[in-house]
């Protein structure tokens, strides 16, 4: 099986790389209002959530739920939302959002609402290190 | 292990029920601007897609991927979106929804988007034995 993967140029674009998992690459929303997983799975050629191979699927599940759990505890956040939309960029991502009472767009969905508040370059090293060694694998 | 399940007061007002999967109750939403099936897993006291027990997530994602592969088939959907929010519901609910480049909120997510279109009573009938023929299990 060929491993070749491009993450698609706009989720590069607007993230940053914190590790590799076992399946997906996780990557961190540029979007300060919002603490914001993505996770790409590495193979090529998947677009929907029920895409993922047969072979790949409890890593997969076990992935989002292990990221989704840790960054739970490590914001404190509320409820969690999980969701692979994809309407606009091709490659299957799914998003993992920690959200508050307090924050911008709840109880809506995140999606489409004011503007992106980019990370200062002076905050993104130490949080993505505490993301990495959050996230085993 | 008690097998109580009370479905949300909010989603059984929104919905129509399709039927019983083994682990998941398949509703279909009443909005026919959209094909939009939402899976409940027949639990207590799930909130976040984390939540589900470890014996039962293998169903869990194989009824989220058959759900969303039998109705990408049956709609003739470009894209499907998978979602779990629960911002306003707190029980556990996973969105499966058919999207169409014609639809009404193209390419954005359909949350919060313009007015609800119920079906009429003579088109639901039909409607749910086509789904519920497609559902296995």
């Amino acid at each position: 099986m060929s491993m070749a993967f491009d993450l698609n140029e706009r989720l590069a674009a607007d993230t940053w790389t914190v590790k590799d998992l076992a399946l997906c690459r996780v990557l961190l929303m540029n979007d300060k209002r919002y603490p914001w997983l993505i996770l790409v799975p590495r193979r090529e050629g998947l677009r929907d959530f029920h895409d993922v191979a047969e072979a790949d699927k409890a890593t997969f599940l076990a992935e989002i739920d292990h990221a989704s759990a840790v960054l739970k505890v490590q914001t404190g956040a509320q409820k969690m939302n999980v969701a692979a939309l994809g309407n606009i960029v091709p490659q299957l991502h799914v998003h993992v959002i920690a959200r508050f009472e307090k924050d911008e767009a709840w109880p809506k969905p995140v999606w489409g609402l004011g503007e992106v508040v980019p990370y200062r370059p002076s905050e993104i090293g130490g949080l993505i290190e505490v993301l990495k060694k959050g996230l085993l694998g």
